[in-house]
């Protein structure tokens, strides 16, 4: 088996139940999964002090090292281990700490900006896209947030309305037009166990990555070859549909 | 091996690609697929002459005959053949040949409603549901009905509008509420495959219907029901995202 044989990507916005996913999914699977959490990726702040890391736009592409990102996802990809570098969400900052992360069967790749990437989305089989409603986001938000780490309900509300809500609605959301499959609402526990069992026989079997797309991301993106080929995609045979 | 092993949705808008989706996933599996097109369930409309059919609002769900729908998706679970009414679009009626359809490992269930009766979602193992944006959708049906068909493209235009357009947004597209999966983009060749593999997998192993839901569909319409569950299913965990 080559290793690792998989590489899937969760994306969904703050309070979607991607973690539940890739969490549930990763269970189920049994296997060794090499998890890549992207928060890891956030850029070293080290030069700012603490009140300045307050400032920053946590939910903009820009505050994530894309570049390593890409380092470390080809790496896993040629077998190579990686010295993952691990986040503390208490002081803004990434710690001193690296982790040493073997590749293994599956890799999963989670985060709001897992699908963002054009190349990491590239090194891809599976990418998937967690969908749940706003308003149910910005609730378990309020309970994470207000209930658990006891923040100011009105200091939430600002920042979601100033910042979490338009960086999503900007960045987030868009790049759902790169899912292959997108699972409604969170944790659903069919599509979960679907794809784990689809995980599973694939790691079972000694056929591996049969998804393979029709071809790179250019299809989907590049506007001048879109057309087409969409209309073409499902093209309706004259008599079957009414009216 | 029971049989059916598994009853599958698919639904979506008109243009959406449903039928592709069906079509290449059955000529995937391999195995013998059961499919039930919604369409052939549209009522017996013999009691209206041809310009009354024609004033019929088609994409309303009062169109279908969903007890036979009931009656026959049952009766496939139990075994037992069917004899299932054929449709003629030409004269917007179903014609006086039954085809008798035997069940298999696969059933199949496609339209625009495949998703909105109670009774028969409650059928399946699997919903899925083909999302695909409104201006795809309507450019297909322009191209099938003004170059395939013939047709006048102001009279597709309006019933579009009048019809089409509401009818979609009022009964099909809140169906999508009810998917374990949604597949963007008509027929996308990773969902596909995917999707292909894994009934396949289901079908050569012993260890079938796998995927049971937590709880019935109530658990997603009840909104006495809802609320906790929905917020406890993706707790966040007090330090697993920034901000």
């Amino acid at each position: 088996m080559t290793i690792p044989s998989l590489v899937i990507g969760i994306a969904g916005g703050t309070g979607a139940g991607k973690t539940t996913v890739a969490r549930q999914i990763t269970e189920r699977v049994k296997g060794a999964v090499t998890y890549v959490p992207l928060d890891n990726y956030y850029h070293d702040l080290s030069h700012l002090d603490l009140d300045e890391r307050r400032t920053v736009n946590y939910d903009h592409p820009s505050a994530f090292e894309w570049e390593l990102l890409r380092t470390h996802v080809g790496a896993l990809l040629e077998g190579r281990s990686i010295e993952m570098p691990q986040y503390d969400f208490t002081v803004h900052n990434r710690t001193d700490e690296r982790v040493r992360v073997e590749p293994t069967d599956v890799v999963v790749i989670e985060g709001i900006f897992a699908l963002y990437d054009d190349a990491v989305a590239d090194m891809m089989d599976l990418r998937l896209y967690v969908d749940t409603d706003a308003d149910v986001r910005i609730l378990r938000r309020i309970r994470r947030d207000v209930v658990d780490r006891d923040r100011d309900l009105e200091g939430v509300i600002d920042q979601y309305l100033s910042t979490v809500k338009p960086m999503h609605e900007g960045f987030v959301e868009p790049t759902k037009e790169r899912a292959d499959l997108i699972i409604p609402e969170g944790a659903n526990s069919v599509a979960v166990s679907l794809l784990s069992e689809t995980l599973r026989s694939e790691l079972d079997g000694d056929d591996l990555r049969r998804w393979d797309r029709e071809s790179d991301l250019g299809r989907r993106w590049d506007p001048t070859d879109d057309r087409e080929r969409v209309l073409d995609d499902a093209t309706i045979s004259p008599d079957d549909e009414e009216v």
